[in-house]
């Protein structure tokens, strides 16, 4: 079992050319002994997003707090708190956020992929 | 592709002697085409809870709003908004509102599992 909140994991900050103002946390993954997939939470700061990517794993996403954007396939779509998405293997896609505040959410990925 | 707000997700009522005050919404399941693990969420009016049980696959939870408490194995642990749980197979488990708010999270499950 674990119990933890977010805000006592070490952040990992993700800052490149393809990635801005993101830091990422693995909150239940393979060192806690989960066996199917793994979940992460991406605090994203003002103009924070993602690398525009692709992958052959699906992410199922749910988003905690702030106000972003995902963008799947062709199209950008808005998300709020309480916002759900699931996002197919092989699809491009990419998330930003669109406020001034923290745009926060947990992203899971089955096991096998990259944690962070 | 999937994208929806909780909100938007028509609640299924479970009440009964085990089971009192909870809602429950399949956010990310098979019907979405998802193949390996499942999103559900929960939102608990005060003084509800989850059944007492243990089944052969596993949770992870993400506390989105509201206090509550689960018990795991033999004891009962504080969980806010921004806690995560991982409720490994087989182990006795429940959930319960302490506070006067909703108590909402989202529960994953491998696919299979019955999904509410």
């Amino acid at each position: 079992m674990k119990i933890i909140n977010y805000k006592d994991v070490l952040p990992t900050v993700m800052d490149s050319e393809k990635i801005k103002n993101v830091v990422g946390r693995v909150m239940l993954g393979k060192e806690d002994g989960v066996k199917n997939f793994c979940m992460r939470l991406f605090e994203m700061g003002p103009a924070g997003y993602t690398p525009l990517h692709a992958h052959n794993w699906e992410h199922e996403v749910f988003v905690h707090s702030g106000q972003g954007e995902v963008f799947i396939k062709d199209a950008w779509y808005s998300l709020k708190d309480g916002s759900a998405v699931f996002v197919p293997p092989n699809i491009e896609h990419q998330f930003r956020n669109t406020s001034d505040k923290p745009f926060i959410f947990v992203c899971l990925i089955p096991s096998g992929a990259p944690e962070l």
